[in-house]
């Protein structure tokens, strides 16, 4: 494990590739109302991580996130997760659990910069205490109470930049950003 | 207005000072799940903002989020609204709308940051059309569909930085940060 935090997190694209990241949601409650997820999701995706992995599994999230992928491009993916203890094991990365009790995210990120995989790990209200034990790292995105939907998405936008644009051609409907009101092309828009 | 934007938002602090930033949350919906709403309030807490403007008002979310102020610090506050055009008329400061819509963050920062006073306003499912035209700015934090938490999180970290840690008696209780486990410090606390 890196050990030394030299330079800024910034610079990370001068010495090696980004990440490729997953985030992994424990303790979802299908049934609940999903939005919370629902949102942990969309973040995931709109800001680069390749995957969620969702425990429990929930059938009908996984279907309408996979709609909006159809919809607007790129190849995300939640996978069905029964068992996140074994996830944790064999994932071939860095496993970063995200919690408000963690080491700040400033220090942390060089470190983090410098895995070629990371599985991001967000928990319910109740966090199994495990998870501290088992994670590579405890990272905290400050450390007030907030929102896991805020700490995936402050820490892919560190590790990965803010998001980019869609190349024409790239989805079905992309947005043409407009200072003013609402500008999507693409299949099946009037 | 300000019209050019040379240099990186990051040169900001060299400038001038950060700007006070409040954030309004339009179409809320009472007795509806109100988790998404409490996030948005406790993300604008957590990540510096000065106050949320809740419309339509919900005095028992209010109280929720003063309970956390109460025991983490800070004199953030929830501020009801019933009428938020009138709102987004008397602000003494610009209005941001972030909508997936806009004109991308990374290039509106710099204007936004030279604003001593700045409105973040987030909308529910359906926004109303004159909040486009309404808004002295419409910023998109990507042009993907994702989630208003998130939008406030990165804009506020984008415009502010990362949260800083709570300094030792500056709030009834504080983390103290760790590479495993919970550590909490202060009244109150076994």
């Amino acid at each position: 494990m890196a050990t030394a935090s030299r330079g800024s997190s910034r610079s990370r694209s001068a010495r090696s590739p980004a990440p490729e990241v997953s985030v992994l949601r424990v303790g979802h409650r299908p049934g609940r109302d999903p939005r919370l997820t629902t949102h942990v999701a969309l973040v995931a995706r709109a800001f680069g991580a390749r995957r969620l992995y969702l425990h429990p599994p929930d059938p009908e999230l996984a279907t309408r996130v996979g709609a909006v992928t159809a919809r607007w491009g790129g190849d995300f993916e939640v996978v069905a997760t029964d068992d996140w203890k074994s996830l944790l094991r064999t994932f071939p990365g860095a496993v970063v659990h995200l919690t408000m009790y963690g080491l700040p995210l400033g220090r942390t990120l060089p470190k983090l910069a410098r895995h070629r995989n990371l599985l991001l790990v967000v928990g319910g209200a109740k966090v199994p205490a495990e998870l501290y034990r088992r994670s590579t790292y405890n990272v905290a995105v400050g450390h007030q109470p907030h929102s896991e939907v805020a700490a995936v998405a402050v820490t892919l936008e560190r590790l990965l930049g803010l998001p980019r644009p869609v190349r024409p051609g790239a989805a079905r409907q992309r947005i043409v950003p407009s200072a003013r009101g609402k500008r999507v092309v693409g299949e099946g828009v009037a």
